[in-house]
């Protein structure tokens, strides 16, 4: 496997090189195996959506089936298949976002979970008119925790929270008709609209695929981050270490990885707990080292400053070190194949969401009832577990990264207060950033987000878009697997202000901010609509006037087709560094790189190669920042 | 194009010949045109839930790709892949069923939408404690449609409609975890646990997909069918025709093709309008001639005996007949081709709904506040469109059966009552049927529905399962497209009593039945559930107990694999004669085939030969029979 497939990590050809000699299974060898992909799936042109089927058109057009069976075209199927992978990726982020408000509305002040930010809640509480005069604060979580379960299932209304966006953008959505209304309704409307015999019209089918992906990035992804923070926390900025050197050759090594921080958090309180703590020193370790893998890594690093063994593309590299005593799982992006890795080595592989169960896994129901003591018990077994390491097979890469993080929109806004002219202006408020973008300080501002995907070197296309980004005086703020390759990098630390023009450089001095902020996990993408829909409001505009772009260089999961499809709804232009299953229509591929700009005033770009994408990041940041006058 | 493959309707094949004059094309051209189908679409085997791939694994097992990128094997991307065909079955029935039960929050005695069934309205609101003294009609209608519409998204607790299971059963599905919660949650559910990363246990995910099948049969299509009756009247017994015969050489004929009875209604009322009747008069037609197609066919067919012309597969014939004046559609089974071939004749092919926007079509969209001033704007198109007829193009096939329809769960029950002994027994109960089951008069029950199949012979398999059924003493109740099958073939009429058994003969004779009985459309197979269940109370048993059956001898859609697998977890035993796509995972077929029998008690049978299925059935009733001790 050489270093150009590999990526940018210097222990990834020395640990694969020890899983052949471990007899493990990888996912290269997994792709080798699987030689070509087919071209009919690889252009969304294959409809199983019915059993007169499968049905494939011919990529040739004129020549061979140019409809399927029912007469649905390319264009009718593309738009179809894109549509689902909306509802898909949007079910994934609400059903987590659901958990936490389930768990919000078990607040209590004597239990396990209690509300942490109390201030939050109460903002909330006020923004959606929930009585709080005279209530105790677990009430007032569980009003809140319910109005949000509704927000799931409501007959009537929109969702709440499209009221952040800045006026103009809720005007679009509702002259477009795409308000979501519940968050579950529109992943069902979109399955009932793709089913045999419905919607044909791809523009329809487009704009349903919009109001789908906004509930969840203003629906469950808002809720999800919102919901997490009063409950565990809101992120400050902390110092933490990013990739596999962080995993210790003598302590118990847990490594979390998933999603749902009201599992990942009691992990955490767990692995603190003085008698689990004594026991994994009796166990003849140093102690417990937690590490996070995926977006549990950056929930947990967010609040807690737990250092991070890697992203997407490293959970088999982390088995394979030989030095994991546990590999401890919730939901989504986790390989089913890692159950059978684990099996290699002495690694203890835990499931434990009824909706993630996974063969070959040692499965540990979760259940908030008793989250305390299913945690306690999990981190038990990887104590437990540690007397069966086999020292030969451990290989632990020494590299490792320091990086900040925590930068919620709070902590922004807190830094930022830090150069408000205490004469002239106010304080916590995002004007200090939104001037710096129309002086041209900053040209502008990129989220960049987003998995790992084994078509493209692995974190290069990240690490090279922010690398240019930054470079050209535009502030990055990242999430997801996309910020733990920042991490890796050393991205996210001050040193890295060297890298930066000299208008970001200044920024970073003065306001003392990595010129990379990690935001946190997928659905705290959610936070970059915060702050976007912010700074456009401060200066009376819409987010599509802004010179803001976001970006996902390497992603792989549907959730990352719903987060790109609700951004560019949402008025901000998406590069995307893989090309969706979508290129069987020449007029879908139109409509999303081209004319959806008519209707949201933003599009999507495609584009693969990372240098010349953020190339087109800055032609199309500087065109904004001229329409704008600035 | 031979009869083999047209199947039974005598005019096919003169209509195809037609068709090639006419230079329209149909979907025997495209399924010419599509060659063969993808062997790893058919055997399940080809994953696109991620961008990592496409992945297909390699149906001959130890050679080529076992495993996907992730390292999900055939039997987890056969489970996925067969757990989001539910959710999208699951997602149409019921986001029909919600456009009722908001049709019913629009209850108005002086509006479109009145309440015709008050007694049943009254029924249901004590099932579902709703307060009814001292209140108006429409306002306990309102409240029963709030509750309704929270059965979508309600936080907590699970499906209110899963009480009239038998209570074994409910004891089932609690133990198995299986009980849906909100309609919609399920959905997102089966879409979140089948992202990347999630569940691969199959068990797990076979399990998921049974909850959120339940939530179709007892949650969606349960409200859809009883909150329609309330709305529309409860179907009663009538007679009616069926077949493309019924479209009519010297009247207007529009064709009524979809599903949501809420649209349809309004037709029939705005095609009854005085003022309506005499501009098709003026037109210089006869009159007015509303023909019904598919589930929309079957709904006013119910319950105003609007005749049939014809099935799923005929609605491409219908057009080519060229005496159409418009085809009228709301959602789903609606070819997207039918746009291009009505442009082939004069017929207007008008879509109405905002979930199904058809490219090519006119679209005028309906809107349940304005619902008889639409309808009679599109009433008058159709009127208006009668001048274009190209008379040299008509050519409609004679053929036209009588058939009996109505048969409601209350029809049955008040036509069971007719002999009932007024001196030893009560009025008002299944016991009747009950006791001929029981007594061995008839062999056991048959539910025959579905749609129809291009891979085989159009309606020789619903056809042929249901006499060799009759002939057997099996009682047939049928819905959907098979229902419009049995029509056509005769069997919904009393004369039909001379194909069957002695004992079935006599109890068709004496309760004045036919032996094939219509119950509605497809959200309709909920009567089939709710009549099942009542034999099974009153005798004391599970559903799994009896001798009763499901049959999809030519089914096609996801709707019909959601109906296939709540029907199994309701505990009925269901024969597909179409196999599903599941073949590429031994395991997957032995859990649906054998397995899952031990969890809920009945299982699938995949026979493609509709004799053969006919013989398995015997066989499975006299086993269930024997076990009985009946």
């Amino acid at each position: 496997m050489s270093r150009e497939v590999l990526g940018l990590d210097a222990g990834a050809e020395s640990l694969l090189a020890k899983a052949k000699l471990d007899g493990a299974e990888t996912m290269w060898d997994r792709k080798d195996a699987m030689k070509a992909s087919c071209g009919f799936g690889e252009k969304g042109i294959c409809c199983k959506n019915c059993s007169m089927g499968p049905c494939r058109i011919s990529p040739v057009a004129g020549k061979g089936a140019q409809k399927g069976i029912c007469g649905a075209t390319a264009d009718t199927i593309v738009a179809r298949n894109f549509a689902r992978t909306v509802a898909a990726g949007t079910a994934a982020h609400s059903d987590h976002a659901r958990d936490i408000a389930h768990v919000m509305h078990m607040a209590d002040v004597n239990g396990n979970y209690k509300v942490k930010d109390v201030g939050k809640l109460m903002l909330l509480a006020k923004e959606w008119e929930i009585e709080t005069e005279g209530k105790e604060v677990d009430e007032i979580a569980h009003a809140l925790a319910e109005k949000a379960l509704l927000e799931f299932g409501k007959p009537f209304g929109v969702l709440n929270f499209l009221s952040r966006a800045p006026k103009q953008r809720q005007k679009i959505w509702k002259d477009l008709k795409i308000e979501p209304r519940a968050i579950d309704r529109e992943v069902t409307s979109i399955m009932h609209s793709t089913h045999i015999g419905c919607a044909s019209d791809v523009d329809s089918i487009l704009d349903m695929a919009m109001r789908t992906s906004l509930a969840d990035g203003w629906g469950g992804s808002t809720i999800g981050t919102q919901f997490s923070d009063i409950m565990f926390g809101t992120p400050t900025a902390s110092g933490t270490e990013a990739n596999l050197g962080v995993i210790e050759e003598n302590m118990v090594n847990i490594l979390l990885h998933g999603h749902d921080p009201s599992f990942s958090e009691m992990i955490v309180l767990a692995a603190e707990d003085p008698e689990i703590m004594k026991l994994a020193k009796d166990s003849g370790a140093e102690g417990i080292n937690l590490v996070g893998m995926c977006c549990t890594g950056n929930e947990v690093t967010m609040r807690h400053g737990v250092r991070i063994a890697g992203n997407f593309y490293q959970q088999e590299m982390a088995i394979i070190t030989g030095a994991i005593e546990a590999v401890i799982v919730d939901v989504q992006c986790i390989f089913p194949a890692l159950a059978r890795l684990s099996d290699c080595y002495h690694t203890k592989f835990i499931s434990t969401s009824p909706k993630a169960k996974i063969e070959g896994s040692t499965y540990i129901e979760f259940n908030e009832e008793h989250a305390l003591d299913i945690t306690k018990k999990i981190v038990t077994e990887a104590i437990n577990n540690y007397k069966n390491r086999d020292r030969t097979k451990i290989l632990i890469p020494q590299s490792k990264s320091k990086a900040m993080v925590g930068y919620s929109v709070e902590t922004v806004i807190q830094k930022l207060d830090g150069v408000v002219n205490s004469q002239t202006d106010i304080f916590n408020t995002v004007k200090p950033l939104a001037d710096v973008i129309y002086a041209g300080v900053l040209r502008g501002a990129a989220g960049i987000v987003g998995c790992n995907n084994p078509k493209v070197k692995h974190d290069d296309s990240h690490v090279t878009v922010m690398k240019e980004l930054i470079k050209n005086d535009i502030i990055v703020v990242t999430t997801g697997c996309a910020a733990q390759a920042a991490a890796k990098a050393g991205l996210l630390t001050m040193e890295a202000k060297e890298l930066c023009g000299r208008g970001l450089k200044e920024v970073c001095e003065r306001v003392g901010i990595p010129p990379v902020l990690h935001m946190g996990s997928c659905v705290d993408i959610s936070r970059i609509l915060d702050i976007v829909s912010r700074v456009a409001i401060e200066r009376g505009v819409d987010n599509s006037d802004l010179p803001v772009v976001g970006v996902a260089p390497e992603w792989m999961s549907e959730k990352a087709v719903a987060i790109g499809t609700y951004v560019v709804a949402s008025g901000i232009d998406t590069f995307l560094g893989i090309t969706p299953q979508v290129t069987g229509s020449a007029r879908f591929v139109d409509m999303l790189t081209n004319t959806i700009e008519e209707k949201v005033g933003a599009k999507f770009f495609f584009e693969e190669d990372p240098t010349v994408c953020a190339a087109k990041i800055l032609e199309r940041i500087e065109e904004k920042r001229d329409r704008l006058g600035i």
